[in-house]
């Protein structure tokens, strides 16, 4: 199903006759399941799944009704990443007229489907939503949401709508490179969290690594616990346990990366000499520690105000502004952490 | 003006009889002020701003009515202290029915009684507005709010409404004892921002070294810049420059204390040994660095989630709960940085 510059909403309907019943029996169905078959209740669920019908709260003589509320969908409120991008948002917002309502999905997809639900049954203006890597039913849900969404902080070449991020990815085989081209042989991962954004760098590192003959699994340690400076420091002592003669880390972020340098210190590991270390993001702290850590800084601020900027303009004139997919760049940022010369 | 629990909306009536002119007149001095003479406007301007009086956007048939949305005043959106005490907000509103609309004010006031105003149009079922240093204006406005006020971050006995924060001076009264009980004789002040709950800190800091008879006043070093780790390394070289016998420092928060920490390893100054640190909020990173860094742990999740359950329960029955000023406890964390026994 094509998404249509003119938001048409999914109605009734629509979904009687995806599922070759009545309207009737439709509603029936989603207000009192237990009076209809299970066979029906079975076509009825599927044809909601497909078309991402939401049911309605408001009378049915507002449907065409929007409220000036942009929703949100962040996977964290924890991270200053997460800060970052929502210091970009509320630059642009104000004065518009909008105003922000954030869902924290905690990196759950059912959760982020649940929210997106709720969102979608309070007819927002419109929505931005983290990532690509949305559930079949939270695409469809997308797909079909009356309103302009901005899907941000990664990029892919089948946006929903509209798109603002950066390539995890390419910020990956960047600092990788960079590691091999000062001369580190042994070069390790560690990544925290591991949500699809994390899993791209570990490809880009895992790629690079491999183009270059230096891949070596046993030097990738990573786990689903959220990241911290801590984590970055346990995460270096098992790959030190297990690979001994690693002499390089790129890291899922800065948190990690002065966590592991850190532990670094407390184990007498030169660095750079004997170790390198590479982040990502390039946090305010990663220039300022001894030695300073080079990093992959990415867009954060630029991401929150392009995507409201672009929600704004959309929800004046949507055609007006066409299909772009913006892709801002990484840069590495070369310092003293990876300086081995 | 005593804040009444009913909750009563200031109107156009009260305004008029307040500076002694006619409803009619207050209406046009609001719409168009160059029809009156500017002694009326100034009567008029006078007793909106001692009543706290906020022209309605919406008809009056809708006087009576509020929205679900409350509103969240903050200084900043740029530090993960802020970004804790969001977290607990939105822990506790999940499932409520309410939602929450940020409102930024970049630790300006004029800018806090331009959002408050803004969002006092709105008829908001609820406020939370960080500290107890609000403008008269902004005093008055949130005095007459026609919805629950709570505010968070601080404490005073002169709550506006509810409240739920911490002692800063209390915090800091406590981190400089522990540095004069672990033998420090010369300690310094760190300060960067210096918004009214970071003075709140400094005068601890006085106090207690007034007390102990250790104040010095060229060992406080302060900026108004906004806080970093960088400006922590700043800060420190500023005091040594100045008082290069300084043998402790108490800074503002764990970011400066880290960015002094990474100085004193560019200069070769042994911590603990020869400087004592001690910050304040207690991050994450404190505990991890070489030395751990001894810190204020604040509860800043629960001042969050605290203000967000007072609110809910406000809203649904103001009376029931009467008025509590929750003051939560800090905890010092010693740890390396200070240890100097």
């Amino acid at each position: 199903m094509e998404k249509k510059y003119i938001y048409k909403r999914v109605t009734l309907n629509d979904v009687a006759a995806e599922a070759g019943v009545s309207a009737i029996t439709v509603s029936r169905t989603i207000r009192a399941p237990t009076m209809v078959s299970a066979g029906v209740r079975k076509k009825v669920q599927a044809a909601i799944d497909l078309l991402g019908y939401v049911p309605d709260q408001a009378a049915s003589a507002l449907a065409s009704e929007r409220t000036n509320v942009v929703g949100l969908l962040v996977p964290s409120l924890a991270n200053s990443v997460f800060s970052d991008v929502l210091r970009g948002v509320y630059d642009v917002i104000e004065g518009s007229g909008l105003s922000v309502q954030i869902g924290n999905f905690r990196y759950s997809p059912s959760k982020e489907e649940n929210l997106l639900r709720t969102f979608l049954r309070q007819r927002p203006a419109g929505l931005i939503v983290a990532g690509i890597d949305q559930t079949e039913a939270a695409h469809a849900l997308l797909k079909s949401a009356p309103c302009p969404v901005v899907q941000i902080m990664d990029v892919s070449d089948a946006p929903i709508d509209l798109m603002i991020g950066f390539s995890h990815y390419d910020g990956a085989v960047e600092g990788t490179q960079h590691l091999i081209e000062e001369g580190y042989e042994r070069p390790g991962f560690l990544g925290a969290r591991m949500d699809p954004r994390s899993q791209a760098r570990l490809a880009g590192f895992t790629a690079e690594a491999q183009a270059r003959g230096v891949y070596d699994p046993n030097r990738v340690i990573t786990t689903t616990h959220p990241s911290s400076v801590g984590i970055g420091g346990q995460l270096l002592s098992d790959l030190l346990a297990q690979a001994p003669d690693t002499d390089a880390v790129f890291c899922n972020n800065d948190d990690l990366a002065a966590g592991a340098l850190f532990e670094a210190e407390r184990r007498g590991i030169n660095v750079p000499r004997d170790l390198g270390i590479c982040g990502f993001n390039d946090l305010e702290m990663s220039r300022h520690l001894n030695p300073a850590i080079t990093s992959v800084a990415t867009p954060r601020y630029e991401v929150g105000a392009g995507a409201m900027t672009l929600l704004r303009d959309a929800i004046a004139d949507r055609a007006a502004i066409g299909t772009p997919q913006i892709r801002l760049g990484v840069q590495l940022m070369k310092r003293g952490s990876t300086k081995r010369g």
